[in-house]
């Protein structure tokens, strides 16, 4: 895994997902190099990376201009730019233009993860995957709702890390906001 | 429970105890209005503020001239001054000029909690409460260590606090620290 | 506190809510010998026992029959009968029949927990405090929805203890479930 | 990642490791088809199953014959027993029969941690990795101060997961016993 720091940032822009999210994230999908994986929301491009690195095509989708530039420097300084396309555009509508593909990753729905899962489940092939990572209340509950809704079983996971500072007095643990992931596979 | 907010603090003293925390600290030292206690390495006041609201007599003792003067302000902004004697020493030696108290409070040990709980346990009444609340990984094994050493059960519980910040998006998730709280009574 | 064990349990009701929990709880609730208490939900009686050591006055609901029989017990055990009315009934609908009170407690609300805070809050006195427990995902995001819909601000604090077992080989630290406490004070 | 479910288990036996547990520490140890493996206190197998499947070669140790009954069952059911030796022995001492290896992975160290990082680390190739998974309190300062003193820089994780169960009523989140992870690298 590549750590949290060794990626570029920017503090207006959300992200990178922390190195252990991103961990799950890649164990949950099953993401081989044969999968076509949606991102929605790539913010600094943390999930983008990791996925271009391991998959056949990423889609990079954002509706900021600012965190597709980040998106774009990280693909960059990781040498990934040719596996990924990214796309300056509003999710679910993006989702019409967008080939079918593997694994659907909601990192930031603006309000419309619902939508954005019943419009990226018609996209989805079978045996496709599913992966929201939440840091509301709300989107959790959602996500939920509309994967019963479809018909699909959702796995949920809230994750709480903390990681140790090593200090000269001992380790002092510090904590990670929770995040919870919430997948599914087509049947 | 006093809020977080309502506290004097100064970046440079720690504290003061997340609200949760002194609220479980309180539980666990079954406090009544009779107890004498020592709050060793009171930092920012925030424990000892809450003590000395419902305990007899409260000892604020700390190494740093200027966590005592923050202890101070937050006495008088709770107007508890007259309960509680602000004591500038070094734990474990000032145990031996303390009258003997009911609840001993660790919450900063400078490396030395083991001499500090061996001390303090001399000077404890009977069925009187030992309570440490730990950040790094090497004071939780340590404490457990000595109150065994000294006959004593330990109690030992991990806190994870998550708090919601209401945003319009929804309910954002922030966590907190994870704190250790080590507890025995002398039997 | 009185620790979990000591409480009457049956395998079949749920409870009693785990000694950090009430311990929080007690804490958010501000409460006095002058407030009176409703808990609905009341099942093994945790709460209920708790509040009515430090109110004035308690009604435990309950739609089982089988949870007041071992709240009833539970009250006897630590001599609080006296302070406490056990009411066989359902929410919302029992609120209508209540007195008014001071501190509104939902720890079960069998799917009408919006119902149950808009009738509780007619009821609910001047700087009265509701407080909700809760386990699912979803009476999380129906708290704080419904809260804000009563224009009241609602505080959501996550809740993650573990308990370390002293055994020879060490300290096992052993998860609690996760509970989410959502509270707020009507102004 | 496998499920939990799917592995062959005894209640005997500890394990498996949970699934995000394992796919943390497998992002951790960095493993590539040209590493091999040793797995002191392989249990039920889990890490064993998973390492069988990505590195070139795994040595799973355990001094309890039953579990190696349960690992070899459960790398019979994957079909990986060809690249996985199973050695009934116990560690530090197994460690200076076995050739070098690339990735260390302590479970399990009856009480004797530090010695086998100390052996193990004579045995490990350069760039090599060590990842300890810690239940215990005393553990996980046993590792980050026996790495320190051999000169490696630990980085601790700790884990808390809680897995959502989806009932008619909503989402009701229990909780993992939290796992501390202890990793380092040869430099």
């Amino acid at each position: 895994m590549i750590k949290d720091n060794d990626f570029i940032k920017d503090h207006d822009i959300p992200g990178p997902t922390k190195e252990e999210i991103r961990c799950l994230v890649l164990c949950k999908s099953q993401v081989t190099e044969k999968d076509t994986v949606v991102d929605i929301g790539c913010g600094t491009g943390g999930l983008t990376v990791e996925f271009a690195r391991r998959a056949g095509k990423v889609y990079a989708v954002d509706k900021n201009p600012e965190a597709l530039k980040i998106t774009r420097l990280n693909l960059e300084k990781f040498q990934l730019s040719p596996k990924v396309e990214v796309v300056d555009a509003s999710a679910p509508q993006v989702l019409e233009d967008l080939p079918e593909f593997d694994i659907l990753l909601v990192g930031g729905s603006s309000g419309k993860l619902s939508q954005i899962l019943k419009e990226g489940y018609k996209k989805l092939n079978d045996d496709g995957r599913i992966i929201v990572t939440s840091i509301l209340l709300e989107t959790r509950v959602e996500a939920v709702a509309t994967m019963k809704e479809l018909g699909l079983i959702p796995e949920v996971v809230e994750v709480s890390i903390s990681r140790g500072r090593i200090l000269e007095s001992g380790t002092m643990m510090t904590a990670q906001n929770p995040i919870t992931i919430i997948s599914t596979q087509k049947i």
